[in-house]
């Protein structure tokens, strides 16, 4: 979250979508205000996610930014003008966590990895938001923190996301100093999957979906669903749901050439590309 | 857990607390009979943390202890003197346990932060207790274990707390062996925040326990409690919790107070200190 | 998951087990059809943990393998030959997946704990098999993978052992991409308890075992059935089982016995040996 400067309007989107073959691209494309998760820009985000959601063509996403800061979460102001409202704005804001937690599901639940390319720095809700994603791929510049205890707002819909890929002491130490930490050290505690070069995030981002890409969608969309809800169940439950994703995924045209291929030793032929 | 030897009576309190500021620093104080969880030590530490969690003017808290051992879990003695009830003991000892796991769940909903500093060894329930702070902050010659399988009695209650800090095959490993792991495995593994040089864990936990004292009280009170309720619930439901938690928070008075300084650059002027 | 090359029919068992002392050390002995879960091979799974479950004289497994492939997961083979089936094969398939699950779960389940000694290659339901065990040792030329996404099946049942035992972004990486990590990053997240030099996984684990066989049969068994249950409890419900699981453990004549010997410091004189 940070202060929004008064800049010049600007017509240009708020967040682009370039495909590169089966990978959709996702860019912040508000550097001047710290691509800040406004009403704008969560629209914009939740609208994308549905549009891929519904794309066939799209086998993989990474989410990048333009500009130094990856992400600052919320827009403080645009929170601040609601708070004369009648009720003092607590109704606005309850909307808009709401809406900010349903794209942040919508990460988790859509049917293609995203992938996160975080070349600078994400704090609050756009650490959040780098957590929520499937991997993350990290510049060793990147800097990552759950800061709004420092405003005297607890980080509470950020820890969602947080805490379900760190463990509880690592989490909570992020949310109770508000403390940046580095690259490497989010790679230590499991927040980041690799750390590459200043400048490489997007590239390496890119390389690693497009790998994911040529894998076939049917298995990367029953697996990516099976994979969150089973976490979420006891592990006999777990081992009910996955066996029977396992049986629909072995009927699968594309399985079926998949292992063919396999004992042809031969490159697979998928249809669905 | 240990033998208690022979050892003079002292009228010396078994815990001591010391308020500096908004920091209250507990001190185990029974360092010839290693620190352990007698009757009269759980008893203290269960008023201690009562007394704390009313005391609006405490901010965070610093669990330390004199002597080389940190706590050495139940008192094995004390246990075995109740062998001889008509039940064999079992109706005291599950009294026990159930004080013990209540004293540590108080830990938890603490509406402060607990930051241990741990100086020396911490075995068994004082491994759980360890784990059972929200952050904890080691000297290098720290070590930890959950050692009751040595004598034969698994460490089933301090496994709910380490087991869920660590991942399973590290808490299995502690909980197999009774093995004792230094600080730096301890950091390895994720119980261990921050791992200090010899004699330094109190004045880096207590410097630590000041600057999240400056933070608000009421966002960290929300927090802490949000923390571990979502922590226990379904992604969906986690988020539906947490987005009212964080609507209540914006309407706090000291939030108001601390985004408004943001916006003007200045530290924020809060009441409630 | 591998192709079963022809190879001559053999008549040696499908898996050894050899019990030195307490510690029974089961080996999958098909190196030539990289020990393929078949059909024979989860019979001889599921039998072999069957006896030693209810062999008192047991108290630690070992889990090994003959060759350079630990065990290469399901035989694609043999489940293609099902494609014919008036159903394509599915009802064969959710049967064998449900028979491999049950299979996993009898580890989880066993009284006794299992520990994985992995000298080399363990893939899909391999590497699942080592995930399901308490601990591993792993040698440093030792791999694992959940590579079924490779030819179309994603490892949604794999992900059940293996996401309960590393964090969500580790397990995403490997199920996504369906890379071999070696055994120091199989450590690193927490998949691996030791790393040892070539050669020496079977000697390590073993000795592992036999330290665990000396504690006490009735803690381990009443510890181990209580982690798993107390890991998939609220922290509240997780302290009243264990509770009274720690107040039975102290009623067990092997645990009297450990706490007058440590009183005594002489070593105990466990009658369940």
């Amino acid at each position: 979250m940070n202060i929004r400067p008064t800049v010049p309007a600007t017509n240009a989107p708020l967040l682009l979508r370039t495909d590169e073959g089966a990978v959709a691209v996702l860019t912040f494309n508000r550097p001047q205000t710290r691509n800040l998760l406004t009403e704008g820009m969560l629209g914009a985000l939740r609208e994308a996610f549905t549009a891929i959601a519904g794309d066939r063509k799209v086998r993989a996403v990474v989410l990048a930014a333009e500009g130094q800061v990856f992400c600052a979460g919320h827009d403080l102001r645009e929170m601040t003008a609601h708070r004369s409202d009648a009720d003092g704005g607590r109704g606005y804001f309850k909307q808009l966590f709401d809406t900010c937690s349903t794209m942040m599901q919508q990460v988790v639940n859509l049917p293609q990895p995203v992938i996160a390319a975080v070349e600078g720095t994400a704090t609050a809700a756009g650490c959040q938001l780098v957590a929520a994603c499937d991997l993350v791929i990290a510049s060793s510049t990147a800097k990552f923190g759950t800061s709004g205890i420092n405003v005297g707002l607890f980080c509470s819909t950020p820890m969602v996301a947080v805490s379900r890929k760190v463990s509880r002491k690592h989490a909570m130490e992020l949310l109770l100093t508000g403390d940046l930490i580095p690259a490497p050290e989010a790679y230590r505690i499991g927040l980041v999957n690799r750390v590459v070069e200043p400048g490489r995030a997007l590239a390496e981002a890119t390389a690693l979906a497009r790998k994911i890409a040529e894998k076939t969608p049917a298995a990367i969309r029953l697996g990516k669903q099976a994979f969150y809800r089973q976490a979420e169940m006891s592990m006999a439950d777990a081992y009910r749901l996955t066996s029977d994703v396992m049986a629909d995924n072995m009927m699968e045209p594309d399985t079926i050439e998949g292992i063919t291929a396999f004992f042809e030793k031969r490159k697979p032929n998928w249809d669905d590309r």
